[in-house]
């Protein structure tokens, strides 16, 4: 059995949004056992939808359709295929009750076309949306099954979880590690399990979901139970984290992020964060981490030079001298947060965004300071990107260089 | 005259690497007048691209396929349109010479394989590759034009930006106008413009894009010119303008964060932030915008209490009192940083990212503070989502309260 994935959406044509869909469901069906063998992006057009739609079911026994099941106009996908089925659209009363409790628990009523979402294809399987107001639909096209889910990652992946996924033929023995390495280019991580990867026991697949500012190694085994499972996978990890050990100081069964905040935990100690180019996505990063309270003492953004000076405490002089955008500059942001917020370890960063250069320094000239107990130290970094990936490999290189210090 | 693109590779529908060319081609041919109207990702297999390719040149004038042209094995695409046109994969000297040059140069012999990237298809134009070594091929097809590019983004563009584009007929009668509407339900802009929607004239089409934080109506006009698709297009810009304006104070053409700094650059004033849940992520979103040095002075993430009153200056009997969700709490670290950090406008975010209570307040509960020139006030929200949703919701709800009090 293998899958197709129908993406739909204008804006994901024109360039606007890039498709985050594709790719997840791909790594998370592939690990369920059902490859997906083609993926296709359409319009907002039922015509479009319905020929996709055809094609798909005539090929895989499952097709995932995302996108086209809002509350717009625009919204088209429900129409296309009630029409493939040669069925119609319908308002369910469940359905309606939940999106109206949803509304009046804030006090508020539905407002026109909201209710839309609450229409469904005649026929078709509702699956509750855990993320947000549209639900996923499921309904047989010939020998093919449809799942319909809306375009929004969070509730693609939500819906996915709860009543697609565990449903597939993999899902019964089916156990997952991933290993999180960050600061390292996907094809360099693919290179270092090259002969994993050849060597692999049957029922042991790896995939990569490189990031920005990481790549996630998933190591997933199929066997007839769990505990099977397991057995097989336990060595192929050991072997995985070994060859990655020698590629990076960092590797993570979690997100940088959270690895940070649990090596903060456990060793009770807290951080205060000092940014001037990153401008609050290090602290926002590390806060998106639930618990993370109880180890981040807060943060400063300084992003005006004399901030730096009336705030932090970094000397006036020297940043006269050489500008904002220095190593020494670095380490006394990271000081001076510490002491200002009362933490045992201080993070910083400072240097060029862009576009263009700034203070006679390059874009994408970044230093990152950490000061903790009995440790200080301070990375210089040239990336090369525009500003939004000059931005989160700051991010990166900053929760790294502190999660490599802690141990 | 529409496109389509074909992306070629198991990596792109295994999850392993997320395609970047379909969005950048959808955007840069949309460009030039040549909307693409299906992108389809089939792995390395020439039946399957042969299938993709016969299907999109059955219906489309321009056919972009990526991905597959390269030095190794799983390389199948000249062998897919080959097998197409009904010609044969045919090594070509001339390419196979600069190839031979580019290893000379750096004191290589090419390595086994790598001439493969000089055999092309019989009878396709060769184009020339300024950023790789495998050119890119043009044919016929029926009435479609092919063309084959290497997977590598760098040279998709290089390629295109120098081959493809130039040929095609610009986008001179192609107009499109953003209003971006920031806390209302993509619904209630659905329904705001159903009307308009009903009346549109032809060739203008409107679509919607929502995220958490705002909804971006995009209104689009086709028409033999530009000046004519902008006659076409003013009177219905101005119509939707006036409709989403009985619907929310604050209607711009460009998203939240940038209309803040655009107010701030005009008005000649600074900002500076206090954050407590979002923890840096409305400063984060404003130094996400070119220029916001300018105007931003920076900010302070209290996430710890204590430093609400140690570096904001908030009462801490007030603290002690209330706890530090509260819209006074609120309303005084806007005070404080805005004098901490010397701007004339500070804006603060306090309340409960959730997951779970805390201080005996409810999750989603949260305050926002914004203090400026003979102006101060606090919006007290509740918000139904998740600690992420939460964050994003309240990260929205400081930059338009701060929005609507720049006027």
């Amino acid at each position: 059995m293998h899958a197709e994935v129908v993406c739909v959406g204008d804006e994901l044509l024109s360039g606007r949004v890039a498709d985050a869909n594709a790719a997840w469901l791909g790594a998370r069906l592939a690990e369920h056992g059902v490859p997906v063998l083609r993926s296709t992006v359409v319009p907002d057009d039922v015509p479009a939808i319905v020929e996709a739609l055809t094609g798909a079911a005539a090929r895989a026994g499952l097709v995932v359709v995302t996108g086209g099941l809002g509350a717009t106009s625009d919204d088209v996908t429900r129409d296309a295929l009630a029409a493939v089925l040669g069925t119609r659209v319908v308002r369910d009363r469940a359905v309606e009750d939940v999106l109206r409790r949803r509304y009046a628990e804030r006090g508020a009523e539905p407002p026109v076309g909201a209710l839309r979402m609450a229409d469904v294809v005649e026929g078709a399987e509702v699956l509750p949306n855990p993320a947000g107001a549209a639900p996923g639909l499921r309904a047989r096209m010939g020998s093919a099954q449809v799942v319909l889910l809306p375009g929004v990652p969070s509730e693609v992946r939500a819906i996915a979880e709860a009543s697609v996924l565990p449903g597939l033929p993999a899902a019964a023995g089916l156990v997952t590690r991933a290993l999180h390495v960050p600061r390292t280019p996907e094809s360099a991580v693919g290179a270092a399990l090259a002969g994993l990867e050849a060597a692999l026991p049957p029922g042991v697949r790896v995939a990569y979901l490189a990031s920005r500012t990481e790549v996630e190694v998933r190591l997933t085994a199929a066997a007839a139970a769990t505990t099977a499972a397991e057995a097989l996978l336990e060595p192929v990890v050991a072997d995985a984290r070994a060859a990655l050990a020698a590629l990076s100081p960092i590797v993570d069964d979690v997100p940088l992020p959270v690895a940070v905040v649990r090596r903060l935990t456990a060793r009770e100690e807290t951080v205060a964060v000092a940014e001037s180019l990153t401008g609050g996505l290090v602290t926002g990063a590390l806060t998106s981490v639930p618990g993370s309270s109880a180890v981040l003492r807060g943060g400063v953004v300084a992003y005006a030079t004399a901030v730096k000076a009336s705030v932090l405490g970094v000397d006036a002089a020297l940043l006269a001298e050489r500008g904002a955008v220095d190593p020494d500059v670095a380490l006394a942001m990271a000081h001076g947060v510490r002491a200002l917020l009362g933490a045992e370890w201080g993070v910083s960063t400072t240097g060029v965004a862009g576009p263009g250069p700034s203070e006679g320094k390059p874009a994408g000239e970044v230093h990152v300071g950490v000061v903790g107990p009995g440790v200080q130290g301070v990375e210089s970094l040239q990336f090369r990107a525009e500003r939004d990936g000059v931005r989160a490999s700051s991010v990166a290189a900053a929760l790294a260089s502190l999660r490599e210090r802690l141990g």
